[in-house]
């Protein structure tokens, strides 16, 4: 597969940058939105991925319900464009309290999590704030992350965020990220996963908690959903842009990968390979998935792939091709996992018939990290 | 070891945040400088690691003759606080060299390299600026990654240095990244070197090129830098801070390790482990040395290590520990590689008898992105 865009646009920027491509994001955002319409399932991207408000507009204006954050900075930056916010992430502690309960009103807040500890002063600081949070007991669903391990324990906490002033019980989510094997082989855990998620909605009905929402959805099961009975909302983060993990999965195809590193070939000096200036500072040197060697592949030439990642050096391997760069000469790396790279950048250039246009990437960083008085 | 601060100064700060111990990291100042006074060899340390103005002060203050940088906004930030200035990566596009032409005319800079490619439109673009920029050939020491392979070749970019108006030649430069084994295992790889190098000078002396700098060392290696002949300077990053990689190769003591990731428990609901809130968007997620588990491990409760990152989720091994910490309660964690755990952060707290400080990293990020008119 050839890249045939125009890149001509790009030229103009210092590498390494990121670049989107608006068309294949718009395409993955729509993809996402049919599908879930088909299966009556709402949809509430992560917005983990991509951490830009012109990319939750995309996802808005495609169908989305509502957005899902991790962070009290996705939570106010993303309340600029959307009223129903889901932070997948249990808020510990009087500083995150204080920046939730700070949201603007007509945020719709839900919090998902897994303990009276981190229920308990949530009730209270949105009682005190005279707010209403609802609440998703967090379920461990086989990752064992977190989530409670019992359809007892989800009870017993969905009992008491029913009795408590400022919490609103709405119902369960649970993570499949165990799951990331070829769809072939994802029978028996889904199965599995049915069976888990019956489990907890019984338990809950035969309590008088039935669940209004069944949070689940990862990108790599994102198809695979509606095979899951009782599942009423999905998070999927990745799809948006997918990436090279995603692709090795079988979850997308060659032309749903919208996110690059643009980068630039510093060294040829060594023979067999070429260093380019994207290094382990804006790819990110994760480990790789074992079917993948190396750190990325290039978007034009998926034989050519990252086998080596420093800080700010590149290696990029040429035993498979004999394509033979020059110093100076650019390429456009999918990185192996694209939320973490996203997070290294503070911009995207958007690549469009219109040109390219740097987005601010307003999610990343913590934002306010102090809640006393100026140190 | 248990670690015996006061940490109430962090109590106000939202998790999670990176935190500097002051008084450890001028302790790894003051020894790196020391050992390099003994031994006559400048020390440049690289800026890479900490990013941050502050930090670069305290260096200067102990005695570092100029700091070592990787990107044009390192250059630029550092230029405020040192007059001489060692990039060491080639500039390589119109963007960069701009930036770099753009430095204060106070600035002293000499840049590494590999290349004709890179050499000529750096000597160009100084010789239009006005100034000289010292040139370092660079030269592979065995890593692998980048660095001319013959003296021969070394020679041939020296004497295209030395002929050009805009360029002077200073020396050379290498990098022993591939020596990451302990001491005693350094042997053969310090006598490899000492070879290599005498070679590179003895071709460059014979041809009239005598190299003025010999630009060397790493954190692993750094202690063991005077055994290599001919050396004349060191441009350790890592040993200002120090981590669990540099504990785990025994290049540096646990009362060494300066910078920890302050994070609270958000979990313990699946059994044998808490979850905190430092995940790969907070300590990064690097390959780990095949000799230590995980992705870091706890200052004062080393037997306790992360087992799996998540992007916000930490996964903390209990196995070897009978402490239970409860949702709240709070940890400083040694990243693996500090380095790309500090790229995360936008400030450090700088934390010391005059309690805790945030000092923002201004190095991070790349700065202007674009060389061109406004997007």
């Amino acid at each position: 597969m050839r890249d045939a865009a125009d890149l001509s646009p790009l030229d103009p920027f210092e590498t390494p940058v990121a670049v989107l491509d608006v068309g294949r994001a718009r395409r993955n955002a729509d993809r996402a939105a049919d599908y879930c319409r088909r299966h009556g399932l709402a949809w509430r991207p992560h917005v983990k991925t991509h951490k830009s408000l012109e990319v939750a507009r995309i996802q808005l204006e495609a169908g989305a319900a509502g957005l899902t954050v991790a962070t009290p900075r996705e939570a106010e930056v993303m309340s600029a464009v959307a009223d129903d916010l889901l932070l997948a992430y249990p808020p510990i502690g009087p500083s995150k309290l204080q920046r939730l309960m700070g949201l603007p009103r007509t945020v719709r807040l839900t919090v998902g999590l897994d303990s009276e500890a981190a229920l308990g002063p949530l009730a209270e600081a949105s009682r005190a704030a005279g707010r209403q949070t609802g609440l998703l007991v967090e379920v461990d669903a086989g990752l064992g992350r977190v989530g409670v391990g019992t359809p007892e324990e989800a009870v017993a906490l969905a009992r008491s965020a029913a009795e408590r002033d400022g919490a609103a019980f709405r119902g369960i989510m649970f993570y499949p990220g165990h799951l990331r094997v070829p769809e072939s082989e994802q029978e028996s855990g889904l199965a599995d996963l049915s069976r888990l998620v019956d489990r907890y909605i019984g338990a809950l009905s035969d309590a008088g908690l039935e669940p209004e929402v069944v949070s689940g959805g990862s990108t790599p099961t994102l198809w695979q959903t509606h095979r899951v009975p009782g599942v009423t909302e999905v998070r999927p983060g990745t799809c948006i842009y997918n990436d090279r993990d995603i692709l090795g999965m079988g979850a997308c195809a060659p032309e749903d990968l919208a996110y690059t590193v643009l980068a630039t070939v510093v060294s040829t000096a060594v023979p067999g390979q070429a260093v380019v200036d994207a290094g382990s500072k804006a790819l990110a040197k994760e480990p790789p998935l074992p079917t993948l060697p190396g750190f990325g592949a290039l978007l034009a030439r998926p034989e050519v792939w990252v086998r080596a990642l420093s800080e700010e050096h590149g290696v990029l391997d040429l035993s498979e091709t004999a394509w033979r760069p020059s110093v100076g000469e650019r390429v456009r790396i999918v990185p192996n996992h694209v939320c973490v790279s996203v997070n290294l950048q503070d911009h995207v250039l958007a690549l469009s018939d219109g040109g390219a246009t740097a987005w601010r990437l307003d999610g990343r960083g913590r934002g306010p990290y102090h809640s006393g008085p100026s140190a």
